[in-house]
């Protein structure tokens, strides 16, 4: 008996559709609400100045849009970002494009949300260096960002807190959102990706991919274990990087990471939280094997990445901030390095 | 006999105007032309890409617009700028502001324009450490490049060079224009510029401060030595650094540098070479002392602030570049520091 291939020579758009719509979503066509922070046009301005402004580094180099570089996918294209004094941080940095609609942020899942993601980076060591009061004491030095804080949170009588910085930033990047020929398709439009895509979208969810990387972000969601059925190499799966047991302490979360989000996924390379992988084929075939205990022939990637690159969305127009100058009172940069205790 | 101050109590705007348009010249209405290098929509547009694309650097952590942010006055606000390994650069980075008027590029002039300018942070150890065949490597992996510098050189048999790539960056660097007060008052409106502003600039011109910073740059156009009349302390004027006599290797050119352009002054702290001043009024006072022999009082130095505050322009609005993605034939970043011979 032949083997029947996993996908129709011409799937009927309807029925993949239908199949899609099980366990994938399409992008919103606004922008989504947010836990206890009401997005507005003021606090959308604020935080885009705010991600765009590399003095919230303790050395003035770098900006949240460093390592979440909205020309460039949303992330950096480095294997893991450099930061305060060329030192490199410990994992890939994720795309902040559609980053809204993770269930948690952080490869290891730590931030709940956008808001406690914001004041991770701005604090590490190896990468911003700085500290909140820090921050504060630089942004309440230009008089244009008390107003615009004020602008954006109404009514407070102190409004420019880390608190309120990190809300700012989560509304601006909420509005991050690329949609793409695959919305276009889940939402009606046939012809919107090609034959080839369709049959890697029925592999994905066939052979089982989608349920790890499902939803709206297409990952993002849950957490699993990094070699489900065959770990990979310690190069692509280092030793010491433990994931989710680091948040979480328990044995079960040993490698155990979150699902990577796949928007985009064909600009975001290198791959995996290790940033080992260029080659976006290499990655999928290192999923079928790690994750799938399957290998993948050649044809069965290339078609699978047809699909993902139907995820290639639409990247928002944004215009480029014009940030306040500093006065007599902000703190001045430092570049050196200060030891960790 | 009571002294006589330098300028009247409610200047003439006419007579100082007629006054000011001797040795100074506004803004032009549009962008101006620049010597082999005709400026064409399709050239701006690959040169906003190509200043914003981090990938020009060997590490892939390094724009021009990292050190001539248009977010912060066109500079990045550093006493001089952090580059490849974290290593400091030599001078502070000048403003790319309205930097198409500059009669020559860099501190010591020896760039002759900007297309030679580009060409040099590029390839400087310290800033981006890469090479122009990495350069061209890089930019021919991405077929969207391509396209961009076929559009943008039309006609050519191999538009991707380093000689095309300076020049587009050249092109979209000469939009970089901001008229400002200065220019309104200039122009004919009298009201453009506080009476205070009309003072301090009447004081400018008479004290001495024009003949250096004259011109539509007021400043960037001539050679003078640091310490004309008393040389500022070696915080201020380090020993090592001997400015243009290492473009020359006159002894008469020993400490003498380009008059700084002063158009966004206001935006552009830490100042001189050295960034060593943060504060306007103190650099102020240093020139007085250092070029004029003369201790500026208190009023006058307050009055040529309020002057040298209506140099600071309207920014141009820029939407952030969306850029081409990496191919598998991409040069992969190197942040490794390569020491030099």
């Amino acid at each position: 008996m032949l083997m029947t291939p996993a996908y129709a020579a011409d799937p009927s758009p309807a029925e993949l559709r239908a199949q899609a719509q099980e366990v994938f979503k399409p992008l919103p066509s606004t922008v989504p609400s947010v836990k206890d922070n009401r997005i507005t046009p003021e606090k959308i301005a604020l935080g885009k100045a705010l991600f765009f402004d590399t003095r919230v580094s303790a050395s003035g180099v770098f900006s949240c849009n460093s390592c979440h570089n909205l020309a460039t996918g949303g992330d950096d294209n480095l294997e893991t970002s450099i930061g305060h004094g060329w030192q490199k941080g410990p994992r890939n940095s994720p795309t902040v494009f559609n980053s809204v609609f993770n269930a948690a942020q952080f490869w290891d899942g730590r931030a709940e949300d956008l808001k406690a993601q914001a004041k991770g980076p701005v604090q590490a060591g190896v990468e911003m260096a700085n500290t909140p009061g820090q921050v504060i004491a630089t942004l309440k030095s230009m008089p244009q960002y008390i107003e615009w804080f004020e602008a954006a949170f109404p009514g407070e009588a102190d409004p420019v807190t880390f608190d309120n910085f990190a809300k700012a930033i989560e509304a601006f990047e909420a509005t991050l959102i690329t949609p793409a020929p695959f919305d276009a398709f889940l939402n009606g439009d046939d012809d919107a990706i090609t034959v080839e895509a369709k049959q890697g979208m029925q592999l994905f969810i066939d052979k089982g991919c989608a349920s790890c990387h499902g939803g709206i972000n297409i990952g993002g969601e849950g957490y699993y274990p990094f070699g489900l059925v065959e770990k990979p190499g310690a190069d692509v799966l280092p030793e010491n990087d433990k994931g989710r047991f680091a948040v979480t302490n328990t044995a079960d979360d040993s490698y155990v990471f979150r699902a990577a989000p796949l928007r985009n996924i064909a600009l975001t390379a290198p791959y995996f939280h290790s940033g080992k992988v260029w080659d976006l084929k290499q990655a999928v075939a290192i999923m079928g094997t790690a994750q799938l205990g399957e290998a993948l022939n050649d044809k069965d990637v290339d078609l699978i990445v047809a699909f993902l690159d139907t995820l290639t969305g639409k990247a928002p127009e944004v215009t480029y901030p014009i940030l306040p100058a500093e006065t007599s009172t902000t703190p001045k940069p430092v570049a050196t390095i200060i030891p960790a205790n």
